[in-house]
């Protein structure tokens, strides 16, 4: 095989991820004063319309920093130490966040869960009522992780603790789901919400938020811990919100842009697209598994059994990611190999498994600027790398792929 | 079928062409002063680089001008009104610059062949050794027909000629053909081959060149139509080249990182890529139409009967583009239809039919800067829109690319 | 004096000229298909906006090529070998302009003239009355002689032209005038206007124009010299024009995006801003001249006498040129080495002196996107390199200019 | 006076600033794989040059985040809520930090100062050797402070700290000194360093930095507050190092490029290059103030009696910054109003005075990618402004500056 990796390269990475032309070009330009006129309307233009595709009209504060800058600002503004948090276990990022809190002093209890499947929300509410004194300060749930591929479903997880009528807040870490899939701040009763810029918002690193409820900011006046740079006493001294040093002027350029473009193709459209291209590629992996599905679970241990086809990680088909898909290679076969012909000889860039998936599962990051052909020659190049690789695979997932797409 | 035209848009024209970042990124910059030392620098690695993807020593001149300006240079030098000149057909483009001859007052006679497979050199031998009194001044031929996706082989024809004994000189469009199939001016003796930059060199429209051989170049100087502009003889008063008026300084910004790029990956890399995704191109519209081949000719008067299935319009396997691939759709079936699907619901733009293909023939350019996704992706796409279209097909066109590519 | 040329090159030849952050912007982006409504819509308005800044309802061609093109298509569209022009001296760009008639076979009947004055429009209305017979088909002029800062009065010179009752055509040269002055096609009855896209357009060389009156064009049918690329008669087949082969795409990205820029501040707001600029930086000559004015005489032969200090070439008030200034070294003293410094050691890039003018003169543009800081950073970085080069001159030349701006 | 924002904005904010188009170009490209060894080797060369510029051997951290991101990061590392630290005052940014100690349950004493002048590191010994107990655990201090164009001498400070027998560690800020003016970390024995992105580096703000001793790292692994995100703990555990969360692909491909362009200067000529550029902006100054010098001192409560005429702000001459100054002018003038006839009339920016500084000073930022024409241009205008806004002003202060220049 006579191969050369030209071309633009394909980059199906679950974040950073696709960056459109007119986004790059809108941060290629002189800097503006960032007290100016000309500034302020560009930064005011970009806050408003950030608050739109979180679907919140309370409160929106963002900071030059990547998305664990922003899970930071949700626990330092809200949890003293000592202070208790419900994790719900859901892979390589619930237990990075859990680290986080660790290092900040606050107690951590993890429900649990088969990372395939994710925490049932009933045992949000079970937990919740044996906390009489109300220890829980915090719920805190990822709704799409990045790492597997799973979505919690967060309306029923404010149920839930509703249901147990507990006062914890309910933080959430939106990062790979935010601009790819539905998400109601408001109307699901989300407390904080966590994302970034280089996702679904199809930017650059460096620029990241949290959606912060009425009753979150009041609680973060009485609480919290010793913090300047991510607080948020200071960022609501001005409209738009009043940053600690520098506002990173080349970040609002992009971020205005990626906000008329969402604009233009308008959310609901965003998101049908995204559920389509999630579909697809799991047309593709069932296809080339011969559609077995294997019992096996998954957690922080790791593989609980061998696993004989290619699957899709996420197995619930109620829980699905529409941003990103991981796969499992069979036993013996190295997904990092396969990722390493991906980008050397056809200069595709995929995800690799995190923590104990690593070399057992790649992923496909199918989230934000995507169309068929940027999609389906993806996929096609993957089911070429497993016949270089001789992963074993049933030959034409891609024609699967072209046939969900039909529907 | 919910469909959305995000992302990046798939150009597979044949030509322009997809244009590297990186060059567009060199062309993104504040002018200079084109008499500057920095910016002679640039000229001379340009224009040297040109002359080794040429494979030429001889002279090469390069215009502030699209193709069809080189086409008129290539004229205007060595033919007087009235001098007659022999065309070889194939297709579209041989019959413009017939065109451009009559235009200019140059006499043409054209030896008419299927554009399906082109002329035969034995017929050039023959006809020249008709010509008792030298009348033909020159042979002309389109090396690598854009609107056909068929190739005459210039060598033979050069051997034709002198198998003739004949002094024509041998005038060759090779546009679509330089940089991504071989052609070696000098070894092949050829007199004049005129090339554009929005093709192989990945450029956008604007400069054209063409090579010289020092026989055409001693011959331009007794003979040729009134002109400045296009004139070789004030292009060779400096080093490099002298540009009547201003030197366009942003292309050749262009053109030397052009030239860099192609460096780096080697004519010979270049030149292999072209041919497997040519091949897997042909396999997917082969296994498309069932590997039915029908024996349609083609002529300026259109098809000489029913196409009944999909097929590759050049069907001399010793003839096909390495380029582009031109695809007959079966009768009732239209072509323009394909491409608005393609490109309104896909994002995916592809070739029309020129002429009297208009509709019957859509085009994939498979030239210049691709990889195996970009590749995959369109063919997929064309693959999604002919189930769209209802065009009769069977599936697994894009696997018996994947095959191809695999081998 | 330890310097160092870092820092954005600042430039001030007179075409091409700086292009602005937007314009390179807008194109730098993925190509089109130039079949395609999207880049028809751009086409469409591109050229509508041309003729706005042309003043002109009649016909503008647009070709890919730079301003000699246009020059070229100027004449091979109306005149046949052994007609015979009259042509209005003003420096090295009227004896170009002549050189490339005498190529095509035209015959050129010269009006000297002191290239610091031009020509006096009561010579041509003599000169004509004298032509009975009508020989003469056409007079040329240069509007804006980019080589010396002298501007000629068209209405003028057609006003001179309908006085001696002669049929000749208007033809002239507005390349470096063209979105700098105003320029009033069909109000002063020009024939042919040529202009080229790297000076008052502000963009990258490689794209001019000729805007033609009804009455030339129905010229152009009857006569011309043997053209194809250059042809009008196949550019009318289309709204917007039809180019011979493909349309320079990326060019007309540029054009799209100058052509707002230039209606965003408007022709009048420009044309004012361009005679600012110019005063100002005649003031700062004049100034460090002492204000001696000698009465020295240039012609092809160059200089009739010694100059003894620094002086603006142009000296008729009346016809200064509002884009570029041409200033005369006394004598004894290298234009080039103080050019030389001002780029090598300032990053200033200036104008030189062209033909006889090579070495006495550099020139200043100060043409297209600029601003006070710029012109006044140009002018003071002069006053500081002739100080490096030890010219004689009266320092606070860049006092004058800003008390020339604050008027 | 008639005039129009055309051109490019002249940007002479004291940060950010001018970003060179090479940078802007190494920016504007797709993302990379942030584990990719073609990201890696970017990361690496981009760390180990910063190290260069810092002339540090021990650590450097980066964070995603703006320079008020790295102040953080050095106290939470360092300090324990309780500690007590000296806080060198200088003007506006070391009132901030303060305040930023203050939020973080830091106990800060200040050793008060004119803003003009700064500390006199003989305080610091005078101090420190008063606490003979220990209690202060670091001497914080700016070296250039932005806010009023002061400088101070850390090398001295260091010694100060030394002549005490004291073990305080020694923070600074060289957020807008560093790539402008020498730092030698290591040499001059500091602790840590805090820089940013957006200022001698030349790049868009987003990136931030803190050079760290290893006497300081060590004393981080026993103390600090709670935290993750500026943990150098887990930042030391990869080479080159591990970010929390993604690393900013793009800013380190532009800090890649300025690294590259600091280098091909040199930092001696950059500094040079600087000083120079700062001579000459106060001699316009001190030229328009006819060269009266004030005593008036400046604190937080503002200015101690009238000022008659403009002055440089910072008037020991041993202590004026090269990156920026800092402009009084005289009672009754409104420097805002200079500083929007400035912007509005002539597209430039100039900084404005902060805190008590409001509305009396303005600031010429003259760091990072700059050149004579760019700085005279500057310069120049400020003249025509001031005589725009009828602030009594010596014409000529331009003049100055070409002389000093010429030097």
């Amino acid at each position: 095989m006579n191969t050369s990796p030209r071309g633009r390269q394909f980059f199906f990475n679950p974040g950073p991820t696709n960056i459109p032309d007119r986004i790059l070009g809108a941060m290629h330009r002189a800097t503006l004063d960032f007290h100016s006129d000309e500034f302020l309307a560009i930064h005011r233009a970009a806050h408003a319309g950030t608050k739109r595709i979180l679907k919140t009209k309370q409160n929106l504060f963002l900071y030059a920093a990547n998305g664990h800058g922003a899970w930071e600002a949700s626990l330092v503004n809200l949890l003293s130490p000592g202070d208790k948090v419900l994790m719900l276990e859901s892979g390589h990022f619930s237990m990075s966040w859990e680290e986080m809190c660790k290092d900040l002093g606050i107690v951590v209890e993890t429900i649990h869960a088969d990372w395939r499947k994710g925490v049932d929300p009933a045992e949000v509410t079970k937990r919740l009522k044996q906390d009489g004194k109300g220890e829980i300060k915090a719920v805190l749930v990822v709704h799409n992780e990045t790492a597997t591929g799973l979505v919690h479903p967060i309306a029923d997880i404010r149920r839930a603790i509703d249901a147990a009528k507990h006062a914890a807040l309910l933080l959430t870490d939106t990062i790979s789901g935010l601009g790819c899939m539905d998400f109601r701040f408001d109307e699901w009763g989300v407390d904080v919400a966590v994302s970034g810029s280089q996702k679904g918002l199809m930017m650059p690193t460096g620029l990241s938020l949290t959606g912060v409820s009425n009753k979150a900011l009041e609680a973060s006046k009485k609480g919290g811990l010793p913090r300047h740079y991510w607080s948020w006493r200071d960022a609501v001294k001005r409209e738009p919100q009043k940053f600690p040093g520098t506002t990173p002027v080349h970040l609002f350029f992009g971020l205005e842009e990626a906000v008329k473009q969402m604009d233009e193709e308008g959310l609901d459209a965003i998101f049908a697209r995204h559920r389509r291209f999630a579909r697809a590629t799991r047309a593709a992996v069932t296809h080339w598994g011969g559609g077995a599905k294997s019992s096996v679970t998954v957690s922080a241990k790791g593989f609980s059994g061998p696993v004989k086809g290619i699957e899709v990680l996420a197995n619930d088909p109620a829980r699905t990611s529409s941003s990103v898909t991981a796969i499992v290679l069979p036993d013996g076969h190295d997904a990092n190999a396969l990722r390493t012909v991906a980008i050397k000889r056809f200069n595709l860039s995929l995800g690799g498994g995190l923590g104990p998936l690593g070399g057992r599962v790649f992923r496909i990051g199918h989230m934000g600027d995507l169309n068929e052909p940027m999609l389906l020659g993806a996929i096609a190049t993957v089911e070429l790398a497993l016949g270089a690789c001789r992963v074993p695979h049933q030959q034409g997932g891609i024609t699967a792929a072209i046939a969900a797409l039909a529907e």
